[in-house]
């Protein structure tokens, strides 16, 4: 059963795909629509969706919208492949994108070959992954609250919730299931400069969802841990390794820091679609001196362009007290119970 | 030899106090002036200074300004209790206040029953403290740059620079002292959230000072560590007990955590007027949740009042590789060493 509460970020119907815009939120809950792949491509660029499962679910219905209007046009499969690149170039580096685009494209492919109608078929694999996503996010959230105990303070850090994964959410979504499961908690929230996902989008959801919390800043977390009883700290990942490196949201590795120093545990809730066997490196790619420089267009420094802005750190497997999938937990060695998950 | 790149952020000439205003730093330069005690208890109320050791000099200013027109009223030293009065609440907690005001009031009244002018004495006991003041930052600067190697690569946390102490500086008061000493150095300055002394303070003084520099989101700190060859860390403290624990601004437990983590030195510097060897327990102000949620006057978070603003967090004796004061460096354990320090 779906709760009322719950944040429905991507919504597809009758052909038209409408997007929470997470540019303004919470301040205003604007939707933006989208009606074919380049629509959804911009939206895609824009920063309206963010967070690599919400971007593939938002980039699969893109796809879908293309080829249900070439197929209308009496072009094909075929005649959606222009748009379908746009889409593809709308964030170079998001790995769900590509997938989730592939599938797409493959089924409707597939369907037209067999002589079934491949813009019905393109929808239906939208859907699927769609329906995908959320199952796993479903069952992430339930081998991770198994982890909270009723009465517990857990820590968080960035936005892990339905903004960012299209349903329901990976750290977050293991709190909110908790708190599904009538376990009484306290979140407390890093705010997590600079683009402030904590203060705006995990405030909002838990907001939604009546759970109570404390805001800190980042700089807060070793007060807070000592001084708010934080039980445990739950984060995301963007990627994460064979040995369990993890990469995800800059502040992630100082809190993992911290969180050891106290002994407390430390989770990293994750699809396993995240898990990357094969890789050992992780690249740490750095942005705008603005971000940091600039809140909400409002200038904060004269530093200019002296500003170290990596997009995410990593934290290291020793760090990580186990990882949660939606398959299972993952202890360490990590290079054992990861592969093993995979495999399952 | 006073450089022209030093900030000076408290200038008395001709009965008149001019105080370069923090609130608009670094976009503006705008000088408050100040005549008597209560324009210059407006001016610390309005947090147009900040900073233990410069509301002190302020303050001792202040009084010296509202003696010197009481003489001139006829009205002598008991006539400018009412504006000292005023000055005095203006910032209830603050122990260099009452401790500089308090030695101006007595210099005038020693003076006045000597039968000398109490308004001279009054001035002259001001521009006394001023200038224990400079000294105790210029040996503290020296003391701490004798740690500081050609090349290395140094983090620091707030601002605790001429702008905190009226001249020169604690923390970055040793920073700058190794940089006029021909030292290469390259500062790594945290923001510091929520109130962002590090990108509008720091960044202002470390640029007048021509000073190399990376400025990071707190969250950034294990990183930058890490990537950036950083080689020991700087943080002033807002007070110092008995066995060495140190109340300092927000996020320096955080980073004194991290610091150990990576096995490198975490230097606390402040004057040993901070160390008070009696105290042990140091109590956590808490301040407005719209520091937090607002950004410049501009709302960052839905949060309300859901917000833990701790003032500053005391970081362990444990976690401090020493304390340099201005008469020497103190190392562990603290009791003895701060003890010794303070007596010499």
């Amino acid at each position: 059963m779906e709760k009322l509460s719950e944040v429905i970020p991507i919504v597809y119907e009758g052909g038209e795909l409408s997007l929470l815009d997470q540019r303004v939120l919470p301040f205003q809950e604007t939707w933006i629509k989208c009606h074919d792949a380049r629509e959804t491509a911009q939206a895609i660029k824009d920063m309206v969706v963010r967070g690599a499962p919400a971007i593939g679910v938002t980039a699969a219905y893109g796809a879908c919208m293309e080829i249900a209007k070439s197929v209308g046009r009496g072009q094909g499969v075929e005649g959606a492949k222009a748009g379908i690149e746009v889409l593809l170039s709308s964030r170079p580096t998001a790995y769900n994108l590509f997938y989730a685009v592939n599938r797409v494209l493959s089924a409707s492919r597939a369907a037209a070959e067999a002589g079934r109608d491949p813009a019905l078929a393109a929808e239906l694999e939208a859907k699927r992954i769609d329906e995908e996503n959320k199952q796993a996010a479903i069952d992430m959230g339930k081998v991770g609250a198994s982890l909270i105990n009723d009465g517990d303070v857990v820590m968080t850090i960035c936005n892990t919730g339905a903004l960012a994964v299209g349903y329901l959410g990976t750290a977050l979504g293991v709190i909110k299931t908790a708190w599904r499961e009538g376990k009484k908690i306290h979140v407390v929230a890093l705010e997590t400069r600079p683009w402030l996902q904590g203060s705006r989008l995990t405030v909002y959801e838990l907001q939604k969802e009546g759970i109570p919390f404390t805001l800190i800043v980042d700089g807060a977390s070793a007060i807070a841990i000592q001084r708010k009883g934080v039980r445990s700290v739950f984060v995301g990942a963007d990627r994460i390794v064979e040995d369990g490196s993890t990469a995800n949201k800059i502040g992630t590795f100082s809190l993992s820091v911290i969180s050891k120093y106290f002994g407390i545990p430390f989770y990293v809730v994750a699809p396993l679609s995240t898990v990357q066997l094969g890789a050992k490196e992780i690249k740490v790619e750095e942005r705008s001196p603005d971000e940091v420089t600039y809140i909400r267009g409002v200038p904060i420094s004269t530093a200019g362009s002296n500003v170290y802005n990596p997009v995410f750190d990593v934290t290291p497997p020793e760090n990580i007290t186990a990882i949660i999938t939606e398959k299972g937990i993952a202890w360490p060695p990590y290079e054992k119970s990861l592969k093993s998950l995979k495999s399952a």
